[in-house]
């Protein structure tokens, strides 16, 4: 009953993550009523991101240039690498301030249940990039998660007879964490990895 | 820490209801990474139909030209005009297979809590559309809802005093409905409303 143009923008609109088919409909109406501005910004800016977004040819982060500023700056550390699951987790590890080294964006991880495996994380361009000559420790930063170890353990598999020094971010009880209220899970570990304590 | 395009990609999706920052965020990598296709067919459909639908000059529903379809079509009683709330109230109506006259979408509902009032619904057409000096009979088919309710009354206190007949979908126990599982006000009201019987 509606419109052609407007049955192909509820179908288009499907593609969203969590979006079905009278949540789409729900949000053309409001688009189209509503917020015809706020409409032609995302149509232009969907479109303008497509064409200009690609993938930095060292990291693998979203970048506009072929080389990201990250990776071109020269005061990065350029023989360690970070390896962490997306570029949210890069912004969280850079807001520390503790880190001066590279990345590399995994864009993902080993989820066999999503259908995702090693070939489809692309990681020949990771074993390209580490091995460069100059890399000489990677620290593996990916998620706590089961999926996030799945991808440390395959990568430290891949890595460490190339010779690389392979390192993982420490598991433990946080900063400023109670004990009464940290999961068993995490207290077992950081009981497990205890380190000789420098009082 | 984005790129700029993709700023305002994460930007831009926020006029989608119910989106935040992170979830913004979260669908701009999303389909940056996964979903370029779709991404790309969203574009195209969002400027498309803000280019190509408008609203029917005569029942104000969403159409690609200047009269729809409906509107258009002689084989509907130009005499009874239904007033509904949105174009999926219309398409609710029009699958009961019982109604043959046409409609007036109001693209809304009185609510003054969402600020919008007699003036944002834009009634001076709805007017000129009742006095075409073909319609005799108006059916309201608001919601009942608050909203539909105090709009329902307001377009009845506009209209009647033109010399239209105003009538009103009837409130009752739905077909098929048990008393043991109908809420005490619809119950109330079939009573209040109550019909002599056929038997």
């Amino acid at each position: 009953m509606n419109p052609s143009a407007l049955e192909a923008l509820i179908e288009a609109l499907r593609c969203l993550p969590g979006i079905g088919p009278k949540s789409a409909q729900r949000i053309a109406y409001h688009l189209l009523q509503r917020d015809r501005k706020g409409a032609q910004r995302l149509g232009d800016s969907l479109l303008h991101a497509l064409s200009s977004i690609r993938h930095c040819q060292r990291c693998n982060t979203f970048s506009e240039n072929d080389i990201c500023e990250r990776c071109a700056s020269p005061r990065r550390d350029q023989a360690l690498l970070c390896i962490v699951e997306t570029p949210v987790d890069m912004n969280m590890m850079e807001q520390t301030l503790a880190y001066q080294g590279l990345y590399y964006v995994l864009m993902g991880r080993i989820s066999p249940l999503d259908g995702v495996g090693p070939r489809e994380l692309g990681l020949e361009q990771l074993l390209a990039r580490v091995l460069d000559g100059v890399v000489s420790e990677v620290i593996l930063a990916t998620n706590y998660t089961n999926e996030g170890e799945a991808t440390a353990h395959y990568l430290t598999a891949m890595l460490r007879p190339k010779g690389i020094n392979v390192t993982r971010i420490a598991r433990g009880v946080p900063v400023g964490g109670e004990l009464e209220y940290v999961d068993s899970g995490t207290l077992a570990q950081a009981l497990r990895e205890r380190k000789s304590f420098q009082g």
